[in-house]
């Protein structure tokens, strides 16, 4: 198969056809041409081919959380990741449950704001822009609350590209009885979410991040149990994970009109996963794509919002430069010029920007990146490499 | 452009590729080759270009239902159709409103479970499999209850194949002074609903259907008043329609990630559906292929269950002949081996078949597809020419 033997060594990774430009992006992303060449037919939803497509993409991923004891079923939704969050939190959080919603950026705001349109009740720890919820503060916020019976923690938190400390947070979570939901859209793939590692009742991701698939539908993989409890509790017949479920294991089908076609090129990304050593490799290939961005932008001068204790191999966060010729919109349009398509930051204190780790990229277009980013500077005229002493104070301020 | 060459009649419409089935079915369906193709790269979906592939979608919808004083907006969202019935329902019908769903089918049913989900007023109209809702008893259930505030009308009832009469529904509903919204998923792009010549205040289909794209996303198309008065309305984040319109209208982008590859097929089969002459000619397309079809069917021995006045050109349902050597499932798959694929019914009183008559097919496939039946019928050892007096009987019992 095409899928499989691009994955090889030695065939490396081709460049996007037409040149089209990288997308250093948390997904949509650069994926392989072979995944795309796997939407070049239809199906039909209900045939036989097609349910057998389905079970085979529910299999697939049950077999990267590690699941020994058969206790999980994975449940695929159409529509964006967002999605999954909102069916996940309005099917496993009964109408009277609480949540203690996490948050640390954008997702975890989102996450919160979806509680009230759902209208259940929830609090919400909020830790700024880039801090990460510790175990502790949680257990504290649970011990204060005895009514809370859930906690949603955002794994890997890309509006500034934290790798937030989920094992302890489940830890603090199942230690008081309650239980853990998490959303794992940017990382799951990537990041090991096992489930004899790091206990949750249910997760969510979706097609076009780690598994490096196309946009179109994202998934629940949650508790069997958990699942058949949630009859009823869906404000949503659209977002109802326990019809889903229960429509696809009586009769193989998604409820509603899947997209068939990117269905087809996540199966061709699956094997292509599994062809590449599953998580581990695939974590380790965007660990060294962060790796080797993180270190030459830094010898450009760039600085990172995070320590490197917190960078996630998802997506970096980068100060814009404190220079007066610094302008982001230019920077991007110089990038995109060269092949990069970088991504605008989403800090609500400084200006900043990010730049992705993950897609079928290796370390050797990490390394053009880099080069274009020194280009880029150049002609812009911006020398990072003696920053100018605003920007070392504003960087010292914020470590405060 | 590869995609507008190939509609031209001298091409014809080439078979699909790779010796796939043509999809009889009410979408997912055939598409051109040159729309799948659209899919080989990827975007950025905050990036410029993706922007105005966006811009360009909505543009191009609109351009469909003759608004010449510019009232209504378009607005995409990702998902199946049924997720943008709920996304209007939950909308656009303020919490204290009531519906008036006509239901003839599976489709009209689900729009009442919706409302069920929601929590909000409604109440029924059930004609049963096929007979189409009235204006004159939408009207007199208007007159009985004149806390309805919004009637819910099918275009298309897909279930049975049934074209319901929308312009008199409308008719009833405006002169009552309530309004109007069409679930005119299977219908849109090839039966004409034009605001001049049928009022209504927000409509909703999808990519998958009568434009040929590939499923992935559906539309709103909407009064813009009702779009700003549907602020707070909605249950969902996911699906609350005037936010994701206000954020397309700020920014240019879907709020969450879209589906980029389905929406540069649709764009690409937007372009198809202009140059093939737009609604007119895709309705006579859809509609000669209805007429070769049934008469071919006919001929065999096959009867519809409704008759021709209510014949829609999308799908027709066919009585799976009362003869003791004919099982659907046989039948379907000899007519899968000769490259067809058919549907299932979806009647609760008789056993029943449709093929779809959209796609990208022409009456020279329809006329294969008679052939393929003819020949599947013999093989089954099923003489329809000569129907057994108990299939005669079933029908008479229909019709009465």
């Amino acid at each position: 198969m095409a899928g499989d033997m691009s994955t090889s060594a030695s065939e490396g990774f081709e460049p996007p056809a037409l040149g089209e430009p990288y997308l250093l992006t948390p997904g949509p992303l650069t994926t392989a041409y072979s995944v795309k060449q796997a939407m070049l037919r239809d199906w039909g939803s209900w045939d036989a081919d097609f349910r057998t497509m389905t079970a085979d993409l529910r299999r697939g991923l049950l077999a990267l959380i590690g699941d020994a004891r058969g206790e999980y079923d994975c449940v695929p939704l159409q529509g964006s990741g967002s999605y999954c969050v909102e069916a996940m939190l309005g099917s496993f959080v009964p109408r009277d449950g609480k949540v203690l919603v996490l948050a640390n950026g954008a997702y975890g705001l989102r996450a919160a704001q979806t509680m009230k349109y759902l209208g259940r009740a929830h609090t919400l720890i909020d830790k700024g822009d880039y801090l990460p919820p510790r175990g502790d503060e949680v257990g504290a916020a649970l011990d204060a609350d005895p009514s809370i019976t859930h906690v949603l923690a955002i794994h890997c938190e890309t509006s500034s590209g934290i790798l937030n400390p989920v094992a302890e947070i489940s830890q603090a979570t199942y230690a008081r009885g309650r239980k853990l939901l998490v959303d794992s859209m940017s990382a799951f793939g990537a990041v090991p979410l096992e489930v004899g590692q790091i206990r949750y009742e249910a997760m969510v991701s979706s097609a076009n991040k780690c598994i490096e698939g196309v946009p179109g539908f994202g998934f629940v993989i949650a508790k069997k149990s958990e699942l058949e409890a949630a009859k009823g509790n869906s404000h949503s017949l659209a977002l109802d994970v326990h019809a889903q479920w229960a429509t696809m294991e009586k009769t193989g089908q998604w409820r509603f009109t899947p997209p068939t076609h990117v269905v087809a090129a996540f199966l061709a990304a699956l094997k292509m996963h599994a062809a590449e050593g599953g998580v581990p490799a695939r974590g380790a290939r965007y660990a060294k794509n962060r790796d080797v961005m993180v270190d030459g932008m830094r010898k450009l001068g760039f600085e990172t919002l995070l320590s490197d204790r917190w960078l996630s191999p998802i997506i970096v966060t980068f100060f814009c430069p404190a220079h007066e010729k610094f302008v982001f919109s230019r920077f991007y349009e110089l990038m995109k010029d060269k092949g990069f398509i970088i991504y605008p930051g989403k800090l609500t204190v400084v200006d900043s920007f990010r730049v992705g780790c993950i897609g079928r990229m290796d370390e050797h277009v990490m390394r053009r990146v880099v080069e274009a980013a020194a280009a880029s500077l150049a002609e812009m005229g911006v020398d990072t490499a003696a920053p100018p002493a605003s920007a070392i104070a504003e960087r010292a301020k914020l470590a405060a």
